[in-house]
């Protein structure tokens, strides 16, 4: 079996559209997304898991109910499970985001903006 | 409540000993751990779950029975459950370690370098 490396640069080279998680790797029943975000998502939460943001490049806010964090490169966050969030990013952001397999990106909010699952970059 | 952005530059600022994972967020049963890392670790495995190295700052090598994966910053690296590994570093490296909570950084192996367990930072 051949080992490799996975570089989130070379894996945010292969794509370009924004709010549309990808995935780049997978441990036990969690995968780990990456995804270029900018502007306004929306409101939501997800019920059943905690999720957790570690920002790449460019600077990130998650705002919650009772406040907001800022994120800047080698900042994480881990947004606790049924706690809305709302992130948003005033240029584009390179975000990673780890969570169990199958967790939309809108969680309990669905909508428009639900992006498809299971894609790998 | 207060919410914060976690630093992994802060949290590397506040220890300095190698090979000894601090924990820095919890995902529900998942810990983030950083570590410093300098020469040779032991052959172990996990048999109960994959273990994902980040490399932060710095190179990792990851040996296994049937090759090696070379890291560098900004690169990620699962290891499968049950698979022999054998980290390694030629000068320090600074890594980040998702697994379980309460993974043994000695696996199977034990003995003499398992560092303590539950260490925040």
């Amino acid at each position: 079996m051949e080992h490799k490396a996975i570089s989130l640069e070379d894996k945010f080279g292969k794509f370009s559209d924004q709010w549309s998680p990808k995935i780049i790797a997978r441990m036990n029943d969690y995968e780990f997304k990456i995804a270029r975000v900018e502007g306004e998502f929306i409101w939501h939460s997800h019920p059943e898991t905690d999720e957790t943001f570690l920002v790449i490049e460019g600077n990130l806010i998650l705002e919650m109910r009772d406040g907001e964090v800022h994120l800047g490169p080698g900042e994480l966050f881990v947004v606790p499970r049924g706690t809305e969030h709302k992130p948003r990013a005033v240029r584009e952001c390179k975000l990673m985001l780890i969570e169990p397999v199958g967790t939309p990106n809108t969680g309990d909010a669905g909508g428009s903006r639900t992006a498809m699952q299971d894609v790998w970059v």
